[in-house]
């Protein structure tokens, strides 16, 4: 049974994730649909970036993953499918699989006239990710190409002994989620966030007293800020492109 | 497999959808269970009304449609099914499936003495959706009747070369759905919402600069009315109700 | 086809509830997940006992459920998996299972080092949740416990011809849920909140006038309060922990 992940910025209280599923059925009845969010920001692309790009690869290969953060639905924007060890994506071309290698194999989805102009999910990426998960190979779906939109999530620099990054997500904890890997701390080295001091890396938030910051190596394998039983967004006011210096 | 969509108004914060999927799985091991919404209104017949009757033909033949928004659980109206091309549904009698013709075939279901007055799409519904799933044929569900009740969404009329129409939904994006057909609009019509001019249809909202009101028929085939990043809704101040004339 | 059940406050905007779906996808292929919820207060964990206390006998025996509040992820607390009449539980041993008898079948998990500290959910319970569900006995995922962390809900008391309870839950509605059982009750009695008259006992809230308070035995069972197409949660400003007579 192949799995299609969906990820899209629909929201869940109207009926477009249901119409795309609906399709995806209708052509492939014996696929498992998996949501991974239909919460992003409207057209928020760095997060459904994010959150994609960490969660792929904890699915089996031969899943379809199936991505729509689309605010230039419509228009000249190219429609993606893409394949890496083997999983297969399908997306827009504004930088929403910009984790996956620049150099994989891509391919340009014809858009029919009759697709609506505005849900191109519907009528273009679900018709896609029903022919991968029946056994379509991506080659057959599009023309290759070799410059999708590449806009990556930005990389740490090192200054000396210090690693300056900054917070690339914040989750619904208040949770800041910076680029700066864990491996890339020194031993004792003190996370400061904007100016405020976090500590040197613990193991988990409840390795300080309530309502304190924190600092430790999340499961996405980066430095993260929080604050135990509470919000580190809300407490230093910060939010996404924060400096965050260990 | 046959599928199972479900939409209430129950929210996913308590137990109550799980518990239907509880007794939904328990009576037919083999469906696929699909949600289409359960974040209507609490009560909003209407808005479900819509929803359904917008998805369920993306869905293949064969696929029980169990939708659930009742106020008058626990009282004397009826609990529904129906047949419709190759499509059942499970529904409480209260307007929600007015999309439906009204001489099609509908069934009134059997309240057993045993359910919970509050908690029909558990202990009435969704085993009735259940038989449905597993073969058992509309006719063995009830007792077939012919006055479903039956409160379709309004039409737009005709006033010389203008359509008048009025919002039937706003989406989370803040977007107007009219009831407007899209191939009733005269060619160069301008469309307007509560005397509002959004101008004449476009393709798609980047046919706009930012923050400006733009018409276009939608995916659901009607005219709508957005605000490119941005909210219609909140712009105009207006909802469900308000008039479109194009 | 084994159902996983999920349930955890993890919310659904960010991938942390994907990623476990992905973990037991790949190593448990041909399960169903069907989710309880997300939306547990983050660290409620009675919240949680409530939620799938009246859950999870309403799935087919062999389901297995697995339910993550966990506010001492990567502490010294236990993890366990369990087994009762025929269902399987997956959580961590915080009382979040005391629904369970406290003589049942219970196993201490073994934590690898190589679990994230602070998501538990995707290293540890989740793969427990998928050798569950492949067929591996509960006794040989870890060591038999005797001594489960056991904090159940409150139980109502006696007061003569009054039994006096309190709210244990408050659902999306506003709807407040007693622990009194609905049979407890005496003919005619009249419930009380905090003070407030809510009447003898009724069907449904369809049995009172728009904006009263009705009292009724709710789809779990116990007392509950309620506003018709209202909320009495906020009529009342009352929560958890409320007192009611009855």
């Amino acid at each position: 049974m192949t799995i299609i992940t969906l990820l899209t910025d629909f929201g869940t209280a109207d009926s477009y994730v249901a119409e795309m599923k609906g399709v995806l059925l209708a052509r492939a009845p014996s696929v498992a649909l998996v949501d991974i969010t239909h919460q992003v920001a409207p057209g928020d692309i760095r997060a459904a970036q994010y959150l994609l790009g960490r969660t792929w690869q904890h699915f089996p290969e031969g899943t379809v993953h199936l991505a729509i953060v689309d605010p230039g639905v419509g228009t000249a924007r190219r429609a993606l499918a893409a394949e890496h060890a083997g999983h297969r994506f399908v997306a827009p071309d504004n930088g929403l699989l910009s984790f996956l290698p620049q150099d994989g194999h891509f391919v340009s989805l014809p858009v029919p006239a009759s697709a609506a102009a505005t849900f191109h999910g519907r009528d273009v990426f679900a018709p896609a990710a029903a022919r991968l998960a029946t056994g379509t190979p991506l080659g057959e779906l599009g023309e290759s190409i070799a410059d999708p939109c590449y806009t990556p999530l930005p990389a740490p620099r090192h200054d000396h002994l210090t690693v300056i990054g900054e917070v690339i997500y914040v989750d619904r904890f208040g949770t800041l989620v910076s680029n700066i890997p864990g491996d890339a701390v020194q031993e004792g080295a003190r996370v400061r966030v904007e100016g405020s001091e976090a500590g040197s890396l613990r193991r988990t938030f409840r390795d300080v007293a309530r309502g304190a910051l924190v600092a430790f190596v999340g499961s996405g394998g980066t430095v993260e800020i929080a604050v135990r039983d509470g919000s580190a967004a809300r407490m230093l006011g910060v939010g996404v492109g924060a400096e965050v210096r260990a």
